[in-house]
Parts: C-alpha cells; structure tokens; sequence
C-alpha cells in the first residue's frame, strides 16, 4: 500500500476508478491519531484474511461488489452501500468484482 | 432531521437522489459511543450556520456541489471528493447546486 496522505481540509478525489481500475493502488488518505481513512483496491476473486479493525469501522463500496462475511453473515455491498461495524468485529471482505472500498477506522488511542 | 439508525453490520444505501433530490430528507445513519455518520441533503443557495464538529470529521460529497469555507479559505467539494477536518476546525458549507454529503464524525467522549 502506497503511502499518501492528505492534510486537513486537502480535497482528496475517491471517484471510481472505472476503466482505469487496472493500475489503481490501494491507499491511505488519512492517517491521525484518531483515525484512518484508506482506499483499498481488491480484485475480483481475492478475499483479505480474517481481520479486525482497530476500532469501530465504516466501509463504503466505491464501485464493484464484495461479501463481506461477518463471523458468519454474508452482506453483500454494491457501490453506494455502506455498513458500520463495531470495534473488534471480526470479518473477511471478498471481491465479487473487481472492487474500491472507502475505509474509515476509528482509533481509540488514549 | 429523521431519526433512522443502522445496527452494526446492516447495509445502508447512501446512492444520490438524483431525480428524487426533492423529497430527499437528511437522516441520521449511524449514532454509536464513539461516531456519528449522516447524510445531509442542502438545497442550492442554501448555506449552513458556521459550526465546529464535536470531534474530528470526515465530509463526503455524494451528490452535488458545495463550497466549504474554513476560516476563509474556500474549497469546492464536488462529487466523489473528500476532506477531513480536524476536531474544532469551524466551518460553513453552502451548496451551489442541489448537493447531499455523508458526515462522519469522531466523538472524543472521555
């Protein structure tokens, strides 16, 4: 993952890559202390291992489709869907195409 | 603005109106400890009081067109763009069409 991150009021463009989607990267866009925004490219077939994020945990589907598979239950999320999860949710995201996932996790750094 | 909360792990659609911008409402997604994500419809002219957010925040625009002024120094959001702002950074937003943002913000509550 490419390191690239965007100061405070910076306007950072999250459009669909589209046909561009091939030499897309995945990247972070923020990185505080109290949170991280990335953008995470992941192609259609691939699945992340079992994972759980640092905090509570929004992800937004920019374009394709993924199975995100919590302990279990399958959502399916199409561009222009977002689930929220709570911190220590663990879950396994899988592209069902290929995929760009809007991340947004929330640290609880005391 | 309607009260309507998404449990953990519940597929929120956030597409734009579109068409139906007009009867579009601004909802509450997400309501939890730790983070608060809306969706907040502007009509074009309109622009919001000069607040500050209760903790840092991420502003989304999903549809539309609208100009942040952060103390002065102007950014447009259009579509498919980003920013962040750290906690305590006031802000006004005007739309300059018919514009929906997705706010997510981080509640620091000790």
């Amino acid at each position: 993952m490419s390191i690239q991150h965007y100061a405070p009021g910076e306007v950072i463009n999250i459009s669909p890559d589209g046909a561009k989607f091939e030499s897309a990267k995945s990247e972070t866009l923020v990185r505080e202390s109290h949170i991280e925004v990335f953008r995470f490219i992941l192609n259609a077939g691939k699945t992340t291992p079992e994972h759980t994020a640092a905090g509570a945990v929004t992800i937004q589907c920019i374009e394709g489709e993924v199975e995100l598979n919590l302990a279990g239950q399958i959502r399916i999320l199409k561009a222009n869907t977002l689930v929220y999860l709570s911190a220590g949710a663990s879950h396994t995201v899988k592209a069902l195409s290929d995929s760009t996932l809007l991340i947004t996790i929330l640290l609880q750094r005391e």
